[in-house]
C-alpha cells in the first residue's frame, strides 16, 4: 500500500472487532483514505493475517496496543472499542485527530440517561456536548463541520431512518410505537459467549434484552427532537430476536396512524424525505424488504403496508448490521467531514446470493 | 411393522409432505398406532425410501394414490393435503373413519370467511359445521367425541396457546393485538418455490403477506370467541418472517394491558391456565423462550415480560411448528379421539443443540 | 422422575458438555434407566434448566461438583470429561460402578501413543489394560461382560464401521486409506472458542489437524487388527473439515482395491458384517448417505461406490456425532453390559427436516 | 448509469441465473465495462428488480429474450446459459462479438468427450476448435488474443490452479490423484430442485455424482496437458459434496509425491508458479484455506500440508465459487481481451463475517 500524501491517514481503535474489520475492508478500497494504524490491546504484536485471516495480503500495519500507537499523521480515527473506554481515550488524542466513534459512549445527549444504561459516570462530558449524532442522512450539515461524531447504532440506524420523517410530519403517533427488530449475529461481536457459538445460535430464535435494550434510550432521544418533545417524554416498545444469520438487520415497525394518514401518506412522506439519498431506497409497491438485498453495502431498504387494524400500518426496514449499521456510515461520516463525495468507498452493490 | 388387531390403523393422506413425514416420525414410534395406508398423488408406487430417505428401512408401506387406497380396515386418517382438496374426499370417506385434519380446510367457522380467504366456496358445508378446532388444551373435551377434528394452523396454534387465556381473563385489549410471527422455512412446505431455496432464504430475513396471511382470520375467530365477541369485530396485527432455519417458531405479542393488570397477572393467569398441561410450559423469571427449547418435541413454550411503554406487556411462545404446530398436535388429538393417553407418543425431549 | 428400585441408577460426569446433554436426552427417555446424578464443576449448583433450557421440566437433579458426589446406588456412570481428567477420577470410584467413558482416556490400548497424542503420561495404566473399546458391533461380546468401555471417537465409529469388514476380507489396501472427513460443529464441543462462534463458521468451510488429528491413532490401532498386522504399521491419510451444521458427520474412505475385488464386492461384504444389525444400514443402488438421513438416530447409514480410477472405491458413512457417534453408542453399550435388549432408549426416528 | 462511449458494452445472456447475477454485480462496477443487454428468456419484460431485488435501483436494461437482443454497440457478451443452448446461439453472434463463455459448452477439447458426458453431439464444432480454454493464470496469453474464451468450471478453477504446477514440476503423480471436492449451495444453481430446498439441504451434507461428475474429464484434460500425455490416459478419483451454506468451494486433493519431493517442495513450486499473481494467495506456515477468505472475491488461496502416511501431502485450495470459479474469472479475461488491467472491477475484499 503506497503512502501518499494526498490521502486520508486513518487510525482504527479496536481493530480486531468486527465493526474493526469492516471497517478495514470498505477504506482498503477507498480512493482518498489510507490506514496507518490499528490498534487491539489483546492482539498487539499480531499481523492482521492473524486476526483476520481473510485480510491477509493487503500490506496493513501490524495490531499495536493503544499505548503505543503513533499518532503522528493520523487524520482521523475510527474507535470500535467497547462502550465506557472510548471517552478517556478521545478525550486524550492529539487536537487535531477527527474521531469517527462507533461505540455507544457519545450517542446519548443526557449524561444521566448514559449512567443510568451503561453503569458508569460519563467520563468525557465536555466531549459530549462537542459530539454530533452520526446519522447521516439526518444530521449531515452539523456532521460536515464536527470533529467528534458519534455513529449511531445499528438499531437506531435503521428504525430512525423509516420513522422520524413519519413522525416529523406528523402521521404516527410517537406513544404508540411497538418496534419488533431482528438482527444477524454479528450484532453481538466477537466476544465469546456460549449463546453466540454456532450450535447454540444456528437452527434457532432468540429474543433478548426484551423491553431493556440500550437502543431504546438512543431511539426515544431521536423520536423525541423528531416530536418536538422532551425525550424523557418518549417510551418506545423495543424488542431485539437474534436470527441464525451472519449479518443483516430488520426493524418492524407496528405503529399507529395519527391525523387521517394512511398508508400510502407514510409512503410518500418517506420518498419525499428521502429523494435523492443514494444510499436510502423505498421500494415500489407492495415490494418486501429484505435483509439479502442489503449485505454488504452500505444501503437503507424501507417499505410501508397497511395493516389489517384500520388506523394502523407496518414500516419495514433492512440494513447491513455492519455497513450502514456501522462501519459503513462511519465512512460516510468520514467522507463529509472531509469534504469528499459522501459515496466514495461506499460503492458495493449487495453480495446475493 | 408386525400388524396387531389392538392398534390404530393410520393412514396418512398426502404423505409426501413435511407434515405427513412427521406424522411418520411420531406414529412409527407410538405404541398404540400403526401406519397403515400412505397416499401422495404424485409419488404414488414409490416406496418411502424414495421419497424421505431418512425413513427407509422402518417397513413402511409404499406410497399410492388416493384412488387407488384401500380404506378397510383404516381407524383414522391424518391429512396433510393442499387446501381446498380435503373438503370432498373427507366427505367421501367411509363413514366410520375418524379424521385429523392439518389442511386449512375446515378451521373457520364461517363459510364466506373461508371463502373470501381461500378463492373459492367451501365444498362440505355439513362436515365444517360437525368439525372441532382441535386446538387441544382449549377444546379437550369436545375433541374427545369427535369424528372430525381440524387442527389449527401452526401460527394460531401458538398465539392463541399464550393469547387466549388473557383475553378471556379480560387482561389484555383484545383490539389492540400485535402479533409479530416468525417461523423456520419447513412451514413453507416441500414444494418448489425460488424463495425457500438454501440459497436464497439462507442468510436472510424476509417478511411474508403482511398483514394479509390466511392464518390472521383463523386467529381472529378465536380470539372474538375468548371475548365473547363477534368474529367481525376482532381484527389483530399479524406480520410473519421467514427466519432461516428448518423448524421452530415464534410469536412475539405486543399487548395493552387492561384494568389495571400487569405483566405479573398475564403470567400467574397463564401458569393457571396451563397447570398441569403436559405439553405447555410457563417459564420461571426472566426466561426467554427461544425455539432451540422445543425442537423435535411437542412443547409450547412461554412467557411474558414488562414492556418499558406502561400499560403494555410483551408475550413470547415458542413451538415446532411441524410437532406442536401441525402432526403433533394432530397426534395429541388422535390420542383424544381414541381414549388413549394424551402423551402417547408425543415424550421425545428436545433435540438440542 | 420416580425412582424405581427396578431402573438403572445412572451418573453422567461432566454433564455440562454436548455429550452430556445428549446422554440426558437419551436416558430420559430409556425405559430402564434413570439419571440420578449429574456432575458439572464449573455449573455445580445450577439447576440443569440453566445449563440446558431444553432441559428444564424434567425432574432431573442439580448438578453437583465431582467432589460432591454421591455414589450410593450409582450402577454405571457416562463420562464426558475433558481427556486426561478421567483417568484418575475413574480409578477412585467405587468398584462396583461400571463406566462408560465418552472421554479419550481409555480408547488407545498403548500407553506410549497416548502420551504422545495426548501429552501426558497415562494416569491409570491398569484401568487401560482393562478398558474394552466400545465399538458396539465390532466388540459386542467383550462388552457385554466390561466393566469400564471406552466408547471410540466419532470419527473412528463413521471410519471403522465402513472400513474394518473391508480390510479383513482383504477386499482394500490397508496402506492406502485416504480418509476424508466431514462433522458438525457440535464435534468441537461447547468450550468458547473463536473459530465456532456462528459468525466464524456459519457460511464456510474449514479443515482443520490436517493430518494430525488425535483420532487417527485410534483408527490406526483398530485397521491394524483388522489387517492383522501391528499399529505401528498402519498409518492412514486423515483430514477433517468442520461443516457449517450442528450435527452430522460424514466419512468419504478413498480406497484401494486388492485380489480383483470390485466395488460390489465391499458392498456384499458389509451387508454380510452388518445383517441384522439394528443400527447399520447398507443402502440400496447408488443411494447416497447423507447426514440427514440420521440426524438425531443412532444410525450409522453406508454405501459403497465405483471410482474413475480403475481399482479404487469411494466408501461413505455418516452419523449423528452426538449419537451414534458418542452417547447414543454409549446408551448402547451399557444396555449390553447390562444385559437389556440393544435397541432401549435408541429407538429415535432420523428428525428431518 | 452514463453510457461511454469509451466503455465495453458487454451483454449478458442467461441473465437470471447465479452467474449472470454476480456478472452484474462485478460490472456494475467496473470503471471501463458498462451493461447494455440482459437476456432471460423466461424473464423476459421483467426489470431486473423482479428478477433479483437486490440489482434493484442501478439502472440496469430489462431483461429481453435471446430472440429480441438489439446487438448493435455489444462489445462481448457473458454466457451463463444452460449447458447446450450456447453453441448455436454463439455461433450466430454478429462477427465482431467477443465471447466469455461461462458455460460448459467449450471447456472440452475433443468432441466425443463432450458428446459423451453431455449426451449430445457438439453443435458448433468450428468455434470448438478456436475456444480458449480461459483459467487465466495458466492460458493467460492465448486467452488475450481469444475471440471465444470458455470460462473453466468451478471445480476446476479450485483443482487445476493447485495441481497443474506440481504435475508439471513432476512433484506429484498423475495416476493417483484424489479430489474431495466441497462446493456451496449455489454452485447447483437457481433452478427449483428439491435437494436445494432450504429445509432438504441446511444442516446436512450430501455427496453426490461420486465418481461421474462432469467436471472430472475437463480436470482430466487439463491434468493430461500438464503431464505431457493423452487426455484419455488421465483418470482422476473426484468427489463432490454439497455444504449448507451459498458460497464458497474447497478442494481437498490427497496426492502421491514423487521424485523423493516433500511437502515443502510443492509449496515451494506454487509460491514460485504463482508469484506476482494479483488473485492467488499461497499461505504461510502452516495457515489453513478457509472459504471464509475468499467470499466474494476473486481469490484462490492454497495451501500444502504432510499427510501422515510417507510419501503423501495434501493441497488445499479455496475459491467463491460464483467469483473465481465463474463470473469473476469471466471479467478477469475480459479484462485481458480488451487490453484492461488483469483486476480492474475485481478489486473486492472478501467479506467475513
Amino acid at each position: 500500500m503506497a503512502h501518499s500524501d494526498s490521502k486520508i491517514k486513518v487510525g482504527i481503535l479496536g481493530a480486531s472487532g468486527y465493526t474493526g474489520a469492516e471497517a478495514m475492508r470498505l477504506l482498503l478500497r477507498h480512493p482518498s483514505a489510507e490506514i496507518c494504524l490499528l490498534t487491539a490491546d489483546r492482539k498487539a504484536g499480531q499481523p492482521v493475517a492473524d486476526v483476520y485471516p481473510h485480510l491477509g495480503g493487503h500490506g496493513l500495519p501490524d495490531m499495536v496496543s493503544i499505548e503505543d500507537a503513533d499518532w503522528s499523521g493520523v487524520d482521523v480515527v475510527f474507535c470500535g472499542l467497547p462502550h465506557g473506554t472510548t471517552q478517556e481515550l478521545i478525550a486524550a488524542l492529539p487536537a487535531g485527530v477527527k474521531v469517527v466513534d462507533m461505540s455507544a459512549d457519545f450517542r446519548l445527549d443526557d449524561p444521566a440517561t448514559y449512567a443510568e444504561w451503561y453503569g458508569h459516570e460519563h467520563r468525557a462530558l465536555a466531549l459530549q456536548k462537542e459530539a454530533v449524532y452520526g446519522l447521516t442522512e439526518l444530521y449531515r450539515e452539523r456532521i460536515r463541520s464536527a470533529r467528534l461524531v458519534a455513529c449511531p447504532g445499528c438499531y437506531p440506524t435503521a428504525t430512525l431512518l423509516s420513522l422520524v420523517p413519519l413522525v416529523k410530519g406528523g402521521l404516527i403517533d410517537a406513544d404508540d410505537l411497538v418496534i419488533d427488530a431482528k438482527s444477524g449475529i454479528t450484532g453481538a461481536g466477537r466476544g465469546l459467549k456460549q449463546n453466540t457459538l454456532f450450535s447454540e445460535a444456528g437452527e434457532g430464535l432468540s429474543p433478548y434484552s426484551i423491553g431493556a435494550h440500550r437502543h431504546a434510550p438512543e431511539i426515544e432521544q431521536e423520536i423525541a427532537k423528531a416530536a418536538g418533545r422532551a425525550a424523557e417524554d418518549i417510551r418506545v416498545n423495543f424488542v431485539p430476536h437474534l436470527i441464525p444469520m451472519s449479518r443483516g438487520e430488520m426493524i418492524t415497525s407496528h405503529v399507529r396512524l395519527t391525523g387521517g394518514a394512511r398508508a400510502a401518506d407514510l409512503k410518500a412522506a418517506l420518498q419525499s424525505a428521502f429523494a435523492g439519498e443514494p444510499f436510502v431506497r423505498i421500494l415500489n409497491g407492495k415490494d418486501v424488504p429484505q435483509t439479502q438485498m442489503v449485505r454488504g453495502s452500505n444501503n437503507c431498504v424501507i417499505n410501508v403496508f397497511e395493516d389489517r387494524i384500520p388506523g394502523r400500518a407496518i414500516v419495514i426496514s433492512v440494513i447491513d448490521n455492519l455497513v450502514k449499521g456501522s462501519s459503513g456510515q462511519a465512512v460516510q461520516n468520514m467522507n463529509l467531514m472531509f469534504i469528499l463525495p459522501e459515496t466514495l468507498g461506499l460503492e458495493q452493490v449487495a453480495l446475493f446470493p
